[in-house]
């Protein structure tokens, strides 16, 4: 156990471990900047390699520029143990498309399977920078 | 039901029930920026009148100026039905001070009860300007 912060007893999550239950989670949360004004909101996800990879369709919140900075939030909590865990994958958005042939077509074949309905024929994914994770027992 | 999007088959959630949800989570996800990137954190929190309400310390990631532009989330989601409703806070962060007396007296008594340990002898509050929800049934 690696401590986060002595003074919060929170715990380190590592890189690997983060990645471990970035891949058992079915939905997270995406927070982008919108003038100066953050925004979060659910969508469902999937992994390629390291990155965030999501579905959206034409004129989403996500029409912010390319390359705009985001980061993508999972966690599970437990109010009768006061216990619980998050992940928070940091880095830039993009859209992939046909340009990057190969990497549509893995994000084509990727399970993300958005529960609200809509066509959503637009890739987009969360290329990673940082990722950090951290966990409160008791 | 009132559709909030017909193409995905969203329906919003009202204030009123956005309130209602919000009365019932023990925590909830904090967004703010910081330079241009947007940060996520988990915190417990409790409501004063319209206003989410936390504790932080001193030297937090916080610490980005006087109103900031930040916006609370809650969420809950059932895999297995492919259902879920989220609650979205926006507006400003203000410190509770000692200036404000009769409102730092009100958070102190607030059932705010951080599950990490630590001081966290500072009070914050998200000063509401919207509050929107959606859910996904099928």
């Amino acid at each position: 156990m690696k401590l986060a912060d002595a003074r919060t007893g929170i715990e380190v999550i590592t890189r690997a471990e983060c990645y471990a239950l970035l891949r058992k989670e079915p939905i997270g949360r995406l927070a982008i900047v919108d003038g100066s004004a953050p925004h979060v909101f659910p969508v469902n996800y999937a992994l390629d390699g390291d990155d965030v990879v999501f579905r959206t369709d034409r004129g989403s919140k996500l029409d912010i520029g390319p390359r705009a900075p985001a980061c993508f939030e999972i966690d599970r909590f437990d109010a009768t143990t006061r216990s619980g865990w998050d992940v928070v994958v940091s880095g830039r958005l993009e859209e992939i498309t046909e340009l990057d042939g190969a990497r549509l077509q893995r994000a084509s074949s990727l399970p993300i399977d958005p529960w609200a309905d809509g066509e959503r024929t637009h890739w987009m994914r969360l290329v990673t920078r940082d990722v950090t994770g951290r966990r409160i027992t008791h």
